[in-house]
């Protein structure tokens, strides 16, 4: 009965194992390569231990670590989507929906029922957990994009403004993030990373 | 002083972003490419969350993330050592504790203090924490190297009992998932992926 479920478990392990192989938009500094969702969940991850003192709430990090990890995961069937591409954006939730509820259904009942809780969560954007995963969910990519030159806005043509609205809701998560963020944005107009 | 505070946390953040770069031994079963460490310190996580009822002992999983999430950290000054390379596992302490001194030093010295903390802890294996943590960095290699047939077994020419004698301390900090991994390692002798 143990093993059974540890099989199960490892199951799935190896399913989400898939999530290297999902490239996102944001390059890298280092070899200006696009990133993959696992290295980005691992990077928000750490991130959300060293930068916890800013979240706009008290929130319990044992969940917010919990939802980073997984946060992505939908991605293996359903694909990154680019915050910017409004086209993409329309059916995402359905997409995501729909590999939620096979991925998370290869685990043991009780633990698909807590990890979909989880993901569900996140996605709704309610608590104080939540709102701090999504906060630097949006921090990470801006980060890497103004030390990438901007690589990723350049390519894809994104605008000043663009930033702004897409990510503004970082105020809602970690007040003192946004604050750096905006100083960010414009300094990345400042230097022609950004289109004004 | 909060925004400088923020600065120095945000420089760590971006330097240890570098370990996206740093390649490991084990091929990933999708393409066959080696996986960094970014990727490995992401799926270890996930890993733990999901078989914490196998730890020996009773664990704090958020002390266990933390260890997980920052455990390879210093391999981007001090390299990724094999486990099954005597020679480089000779000088591997004396190039991690100072590669461990200059980058946790980036922190603000209480976050500093805390980080190094753990990571020493997590290298001793003497609490259930740190013990459970090397037991899953342990059992992922071996799950990888059988699903891609052994390729860097094979490739390094490594045998049955270096593979049980580099990797048997999975039992102090999870019995069962050594359970597991003994089979398996036994199941890829069989398949030709493992030398006897």
């Amino acid at each position: 009965m143990e093993a059974q479920r540890l099989e199960t478990q490892l199951g799935f392990i190896l399913e989400v194992e898939q999530l290297k192989q999902i490239f996102r938009q944001t390059l890298l500094p280092g070899d200006k390569r696009r990133e993959n969702d696992a290295e980005h969940s691992w990077h928000l991850s750490l991130m959300a231990i060293l930068l916890v003192e800013h979240a706009s709430a008290e929130v319990d990090l044992l969940r917010v670590l919990k939802m980073l990890l997984i946060h992505d995961v939908v991605e293996i069937d359903a694909g990154d989507t680019f915050v910017y591409d409004q086209a993409a954006l329309e059916d995402k939730d359905e997409r995501e929906q729909k590999a939620a509820d096979r991925l998370f259904g290869l685990l043991p009942s009780d633990q698909a029922t807590v990890l979909r809780a989880l993901w569900d969560e996140f996605e709704a954007r309610q608590s104080p957990e939540a709102r701090y995963a999504a906060a630097l969910d949006r921090l990470q990519p801006i980060l890497l994009n103004f030390h990438t030159q901007g690589a990723a806005w350049r390519r894809h043509g994104i605008c000043k403004a663009q930033v702004i609205a897409c990510n503004e809701h970082i105020q809602e998560g970690a007040p003192a993030l946004w604050t750096y963020v905006r100083k960010l944005i414009d300094e990345a107009v400042e230097r022609g990373y950004l289109a004004p």
